[in-house]
């Protein structure tokens, strides 16, 4: 059960976007795992993709064809990742592009291929191909509901999110879903999450906005430290709303960035309180570094240390691993007096000890809480960056030992 | 239960070197927690520290008291770090020292403190300076075994070795004992170690002989990334064999490095070996690096992975996590072509994907032996580096989640 979030809201409809999600038993018996995104002729689309050196056949192959035309269909599985394959790997996921494209009429670079789940295993192809044409046949718009569904792994609940704003005085709908739960530290882009919207943005300005929104959202979270291989995050924009193309020259440019930005930060934090065995939501704010740079140091190392990931779960206020841990995350020169450490409004250290005034029952009812806010002030310079994360408990090693993921 | 080691061997006595230990109550009940250790007059001492920010109160009077003078008597306690304490926590380390001094008859700065435990709590002093004179009493060459116990805080074994080696045609000893289980990432030494032999040996070939020593061994090991605030790692030379003392030309000093390296690395090992909830002792062998720097860095991405450390708990030949692990590493412009992946004989991955002829019977065969190679081969140079780690258990999770350690 995720951490402050129990259910999928109601998704809106993006015009010139048609999802279907269907069965294609890629590795689960008795659900959806198979999504088809059909995108209108004429929209933009953006991406990101995982950095990880042994990335997906799936990535490879979406990456090659987005150099090469705009995308007119998504193809999505979950339960196999295609990835760890070798050049089997990239010919199943051509195949499968080829496939929907030879079904949907269009060109086989026009369709992006996007796997989740077990690495190492070959993707089966022929029972996607036999559920293809079925897919297809259910593309309707209202359809984003079963798609989050359909891509979740270890998830436990679908994510999405929906928002609107105004563009030329007229309404727009921006909607997203994400699918991630493990191996969960991207880096330029998460597990998967799909954003779409019917403004008309510019294909450059498009490409910007995402990239500033998953820096500062799924950049910025991590679980267990584990950048995946399938990493991918995609912004659509169908311009089926009729407005005016939005460039980074346009009025509602900024606003449009924030709204995405939004959708970003939302879907990256559905992921942490979903993650693996999560107990508690965790906000990692280091306030007062040279740069930002040192800042996400910091936060990094407090967010992956064991010892303050396993403090978390038993709710017990052990501020001498954080410390520890901000110690040791090679920090040139760092002078330990300015620092002070605090847990939501409560300071625990000052001067290198205990701050006067601090008592243990103030530390227990803030980690008794579900969501937890660490502050860290350095107090070495302005920069300041905050990070995502979950606590490690039982249940995540039963997740991971138990489960072939 | 460690991995591979069931109880500590016999000790051999170190002339010049006398030990005690003692209950003086600082957490625990019902067993010792005090170590003096008295170092013969004319003795030479060489020492590594933690590099975290935060170190100890101990560690920084220790650091102090060595540039002074040399130490003629080691204070030791378990159960209570005195670290995160600010200046009362510098004040009970020096009190303590002067307690000890005052009554041994030397200066305070001839004393180093050392200490491990919860981090964060006062040094109970008085407790400590009511049992010095019948520690004092107690002191003895042949309770090296009652110390190495004495020192353990979540250890579940005592850890020591002893060696012997040839100088100037003489047989001289080395005895080593330590302690460390969790909060295992040293960075220039480990949790608290401590070596003494009663050759001869001069200051700076007795200090480079020890730091080339820790960087082979104590800095090549990993439970849990976590670097302690009180790592500490002593060697000390009493001379009391009465061979020549060995400066670094000297024809027997490579051959006392080497004695000191096996001695760190056994030290070392075990202290994997009883890595909190450890049921695996992994070797991570990373070949044909550029350099030393990307193969530790890929040596260290896999051993902290905790999707890694999980699928060893399990026995899973689960090995699309190490490859992503391997994939995330950030090394620059990584031609995965070239990488192979092996569990001890048995190569996985070949060419990006699985090895022709690699069946899961094979990798699970491995998996479920108690000691496991992790072999990467790189391709793209000549450098490679050895790195020691555990699983990641529930027992783990129980051992810090329900204890404050």
């Amino acid at each position: 059960m995720p951490v402050g979030y129990s259910q999928l809201p109601e998704l809106s409809a993006v015009a010139g976007v048609r999802l279907s999600a269907k069965a294609a038993r890629v590795r689960y018996e008795g659900r959806d795992d198979l999504v088809v995104m059909e995108l209108a002729a004429g929209s933009r689309c953006a991406a990101v993709f995982t950095r990880n050196a042994f990335c997906a056949a799936p990535v490879i192959v979406a990456r090659e064809h987005l150099a090469k035309t705009s995308p007119r269909y998504l193809l999505i599985n979950s339960g196999n990742a295609n990835a760890g394959t070798g050049t089997p790997g990239l010919e199943d996921a051509r195949r499968s592009c080829q496939a929907l494209a030879e079904r949907a009429g269009c060109d086989a670079s026009q369709v992006l291929p996007f796997s989740t789940g077990v690495i190492g295993e070959r993707l089966p192809v022929e029972r996607i191909e036999s559920v293809l044409q079925g897919t297809l046949a259910g593309l309707s718009e209202d359809n984003w509901s079963s798609a989050a569904h359909a891509i979740m792994t270890t998830d436990t609940v679908a994510k999405g999110v929906t928002r609107t704003l105004q563009v030329d005085g007229k309404t727009v709908t921006l909607t997203g879903m994400a699918k991630g739960s493990g191996m969960i530290r991207p880096d330029m882009a998460t597990m998967l999450a799909y954003i779409a919207t019917d403004a008309a943005v510019e294909d450059t300005a498009l490409q910007d906005c995402l990239q500033q929104a998953v820096e500062q959202s799924f950049n910025r979270i991590t679980v267990d430290g584990d950048t995946s291989t399938n990493d991918a995050c995609v912004l659509v924009a169908t311009g089926a709303s009729g407005t005016s193309c939005l460039d980074t020259a346009h009025a509602d440019y900024p606003a449009f960035c924030t709204a995405v930005g939004e959708v970003c930060t939302r879907l990256a934090q559905l992921i942490v309180r979903d993650g693996e065995g999560a107990t508690k939501f965790v906000t990692i704010q280091v306030e007062g570094g040279r740069d930002s740079t040192e800042c996400l140091q910091v936060a990094y190392t407090v967010a992956h240390s064991p010892l303050v990931k396993t403090a978390l779960f038993a709710s017990d206020p052990n501020w001498g691993r954080i410390l520890a841990a901000v110690g040791r995350a090679g920090l040139a020169q760092l002078d330990i007096n300015p620092v002070e450490l605090w847990l939501d409004d409560i300071c625990i250290v000052r001067h290198g000890g205990v701050a006067p005034g601090y008592t243990e029952a103030d530390g227990q009812r803030v980690m008794n809480q579900d969501e937890i806010l660490i502050r860290i002030v350095l107090g070495r310079g302005e920069a300041s960056e905050t990070v995502w994360t979950s606590d490690l408990s039982h249940d995540y090693v039963s997740i991971n030992a138990d489960y072939r993921s």
